[in-house]
């Protein structure tokens, strides 16, 4: 059998800074834990940009297409401001995950003890926070049509359409119920019901694909209140479903209240393929960083906690996933912080790669 | 000269009990400052689906719109969750706000000292807070068409739509900059121009207008990296201007941080009258919380404070405003509070009648 495929896009800012550090984890598993992967890097965002006038070239969507699991830097950039809408360096981000039709987004907000003080919510409203929101992100208002800056009259008007179809929210209302069963059986979805008709429509597919999972305690909530009690109590929630745009506010939020962007990852899921693992995209969920790339200041760890994902969901390594994660709250209990993990203490923070290397090392 | 004229809509749930503390407010007004109010009352949301069917009546509409202001307690409660979408509660404040055309939506989230322990943030982080949401009220995807449920193929799809005109986004803009440079000249507008086109025509028209106010310090933030600042550091901002949907997420998470929901007015303001005054409407941002409702448990302050927001933003009663806002602190200094601004100290709250009865004494 042949060794899995990885395609790695670094992309932008601090992009290619983090995923060197993912590739030592990656070199490890394969020296001690002979889990050995096909690794082939292209270009994605700004730097496609750069080099051919997209932000993903088609060569490069096929080759997502064909490996087992694509793992992203970041893309963007304040150079890439400038361009055209159709080339932004975002674009290629959403052509993949349109073209791959991932249309699970998994994002955890875990709070980490050894960080719960560095969140700007009290420490009791954090520590031990453990959630997942699953974020519809095929479709709705990032793709819907019509769209665009139209004439109208004597001035011109923006128009985006939200647009869900059942089966579309059927798929993603089976995913997250799946999570909620190896979870903690809760399930609330986000919408606004009481103002769109898609939130309706939204609302009545999530209850009627909860019928097949009565274990599974769902309940139903104004995706404007959502935003309120995951600021209030966030622990009152396990698994979090909603749609596109809301999930993009949501799970930024939730990403927030843990205090600690740099730790965490994302998977994007979508159908089995042939081999039975699902098309599948990691990414950490924090941007590009442009102000501080190229300093070795970044934090890796949400890059390589995405690789963690991977390793659980695409190869279904989830003891290894676990192995990996442990590392990370050694290195992190043995007080090995990234500058952004440092408060107002004035402690020498770690670089980059420095932080790669202690990970390895508690490997 | 006639007196100024009140439309008090209770509405649901708590509405009609904090409103029966905003009228002795109104009375003292009248009896010990000579300012005399007429005050009619009319129903909507839920009360006037069960007494007309509709959850606004014509009449009720027409009054909304002759009148200096109409001041709205809550709509909305689980009896009518069955109803039709658009006999829903919820449709009678929406077509308020449309038909009064009331298009600049003012939310302060502020943070009161004696209650700053209150909020689920860091005090530090909230202490002093006072920033400025205005939400665009009458337009983009709670109004846009095309909406609704429809087939397609052999499945539904729901359609909402995103949609802005120029015209649309200048004058709450305007209105944005106008309220900036009363406070401290700092407006930071949000939206997804990275991702929807109606945000690329958003900071277009927000740049442009910006052009007329050279003094405002002027940003722009995408909506996400919103939600997320606003946690993190809600401090940095003075007065946001964001669409209806963002604005619905991003003003309740606003109201959320300052931890008590019970103490937050909102004015809705629209185009001058023959008079001079705007179209205005005043609610508090809390809902109908029908789980407490009839109980005297209720927090009227919100609700009083909307008033306090009428006689500065219609009846040009800045200071009287200002008198009423400083009697709500003193009675907070002193020790007041309703249920729901008590933690889990063993103390005994007031009843929502005592603290109108307090504010008044205050006076
Ligand atoms: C970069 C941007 C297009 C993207 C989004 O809006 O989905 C980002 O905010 C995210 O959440 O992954
Ligand atoms: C009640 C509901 C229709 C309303 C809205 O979505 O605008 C409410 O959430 C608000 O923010 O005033």
């Amino acid at each position: 059998m042949s060794n899995p495929s990885l395609l790695i896009l670094p992309g932008d800012g601090i992009g290619p800074e983090v995923m060197a550090e993912v590739r030592k984890i990656i070199d490890w598993f394969g020296a001690k834990r002979d889990l050995v992967f096909d690794v082939s890097e292209d270009l994605v965002g700004g730097a496609a940009y750069d080099a051919h006038g997209t932000p993903l070239h088609d060569d490069t969507m096929a080759k997502a297409q064909e490996v087992d699991a694509v793992l992203l830097g970041a893309v963007g950039g304040p150079k890439y401001d400038v361009l055209d809408f159709s080339v932004k360096p975002e674009r290629g981000l959403l052509r993949l995950r349109k073209e791959m039709d991932l249309f699970a987004n998994l994002r955890p907000a875990q709070c980490f003890d050894a960080l719960a003080d560095f969140s700007s919510l009290k420490t009791e409203v954090v520590s031990g926070l453990d959630i997942m929101i699953v974020r519809e992100l095929t479709s709705g208002v990032y793709f819907g049509e019509p769209r665009g800056i139209f004439e109208e009259g004597n001035e011109r008007v923006g128009i985006n359409t939200q647009r869900y179809t059942e089966s579309e929210i059927e798929r993603v209302a089976r995913a997250s119920f799946e999570l909620a069963m190896k979870r903690d059986k809760k399930l609330c979805s986000m919408e606004k019901a009481n103002v769109m008709e898609s939130g309706i429509l939204w609302r009545e597919v999530v209850t009627r694909v909860g019928a097949d999972y009565p274990e599974v305690e769902l309940s139903h909530m104004y995706a404007d209140a959502g935003a309120m009690q995951l600021t209030r109590w966030p622990k009152q929630f396990d698994v979090i479903v909603t749609d596109n745009l809301f999930g993009d506010l949501l799970s930024d939020l939730a990403a927030m209240l843990t205090g600690s962007l740099g730790m965490l990852p994302s998977a994007s899921l979508g159908a089995p393929m042939a081999n039975g693992r699902p098309k599948a995209m990691y990414e950490p969920v924090h941007g590009s960083a442009p102000d501080i790339a190229g300093q070795g200041k970044a934090n890796p760890i949400a890059c390589i906690l995405s690789f963690a994902m991977a390793l659980r969901y695409s190869f279904d390594q989830g003891d290894e996933a676990t192995r990996l994660e442990k590392a990370i709250e050694a290195v992190l209990a043995d007080g090995y912080r990234t500058a952004d993990l440092l408060g107002e203490e004035g402690r020498d923070p770690v670089s980059t790669s420095a932080m790669g290397d202690a990970i390895v090392a508690a490997l």
